[in-house]
């Protein structure tokens, strides 16, 4: 059991906890409470830490924890005091398990890899809130992948992570540091790229998605580059009444999306 | 102009602005930011202050702040040093305009009365910005109004209000102490009320909301009570993919209220 602050274990998780910069070096990341750690695939743990409350309260019985119990018995983890996990810990009501995570290594193949393709391409994102919605309403459309232009928030923020809701883990994503010629990829793969565009002239519900598709969505106060924009094979609005100038870039991204769901899944 | 901190007007804008049962008291509520104060309708202000960088920057000739030049002539407004206005923003980094609103008062007959009702009715939503992403959201889809049970955020909180983006001036809205009359009325008047709930066995979008038509959305971790949901007409869902168990209540909402659209658009 951990009871020290100076254990070497505890410096590292805090660093971890503290630097992005470290958890890009080590090649981590850090998700923290039940649902995300059972949910986490085993051979992406790299280390778990349990703090002593939750420890000896999955050791009772109990119908509710069954399969914490369970994962716990297969897996490697250490223990700590609560006192010092509260230290280690992000948020403010810890829930007593913190998981170190291996980042993936996912490829543009891996996202354009689906009989179909959907995919998102974020450019510039700067909400953390937002991006983790994005992954999770992602997942529950279908999208196959996202796309994120370097300067986009980083997915591995805590805030992030909260989001996702575990769906960090299921749907793949890479950086890219060359927008523009990600995005010839994109089409040499005969992938349709669409730009969520306050100048697009045709609304999305008129198009169909049935096909291989992208859609293109920019920063939240600026909307897409004009050179990205220029990029994309179509520009599409989305309807909007009263004086509403823009919708927020999930809320945008998840009617795209979902309007490609409906259309594919009709016979 | 305003240069002490033991101003009286100082003292009572602090108050409002760390105190939610304060401004409920006096039936304000206080917005920042030129956006904010330029879309305000006129005779719900009740109060402005300027801070002295922003009245400089305003009085010398420029084509970007027009609106603003033109709207601070027309109304009463106290100017602040920079410093003190430092002191009474809510905000990080403050705009220099900050507005005390009057609250509306909205009745259940403002939420009803268009020709073909769409109405969005909380229950016990709790995140600020999730209400104020469906308001936004919902002025853009032509909602009619929002219904809240008494449990949901305060619409007048202040990351409520900057997620509106200004829809909080348009969409009407009213808190209901028992929601279960409220739906009896809402079904009085002939619309239909549809339940987003995981049990629901219909997809949303098989259905027709070509009539009047209401969506019952539950609390973020816990969904609609047994109770509101059984008082519903009909159960609906929205599919989700992979491991996804439920949507971010204001992406389901937009889902919802753009389907609604979508059908209404259609000759």
């Amino acid at each position: 059991m951990i009871t020290s602050t100076s254990n070497p274990k505890v410096k590292q998780l805090q660093l971890w906890q503290n630097k992005s910069k470290e958890r890009k070096k080590d090649g981590v990341y850090i998700v923290e409470g039940i649902k995300m750690f059972l949910e986490a695939p085993a051979d992406m743990i790299k280390e778990v830490y349990i703090s002593q409350e939750i420890l000896q309260n999955v050791q009772k019985e109990s119908e509710s924890n069954i399969f914490l119990k369970e994962k716990i018995q297969l897996i490697e983890f250490e223990t700590i005091t609560d006192d010092i996990f509260k230290k280690v810990s992000d948020t403010q009501t810890p829930q007593g398990i913190l998981t170190v995570m291996k980042r993936p290594k996912y490829t543009l193949d891996d996202i354009t890899a689906s009989e179909n393709p959907l995919v998102v391409v974020l450019e510039n994102l700067q909400d953390p809130g937002n991006l983790g919605t994005i992954l999770r309403t992602g997942e529950g459309a279908g999208i196959s992948g996202v796309i994120m232009s370097e300067g986009t928030v980083d997915i591995y923020n805590p805030k992030t992570i909260r989001a996702t809701m575990g769906s960090i883990y299921r749907v793949p994503f890479i950086y890219t540091s060359d927008l523009g010629e990600t995005l010839q990829e994109l089409k040499k793969k005969g992938i349709r790229t669409y730009a969520a565009h306050l100048k697009g002239e045709t609304y999305y519900d008129s198009l169909s998605f049935k096909e291989p598709t992208a859609f293109l969505i920019g920063n939240e106060g600026n909307g897409l580059t004009d050179k990205t924009a220029s990029l994309a094979d179509s520009y599409i609005k989305i309807p909007m009444e009263g004086q509403v100038e823009s919708l927020n870039a999930a809320v945008a991204t998840s009617l795209l999306i979902y309007e490609t769901h409906r259309q594919r899944s009709q016979k």
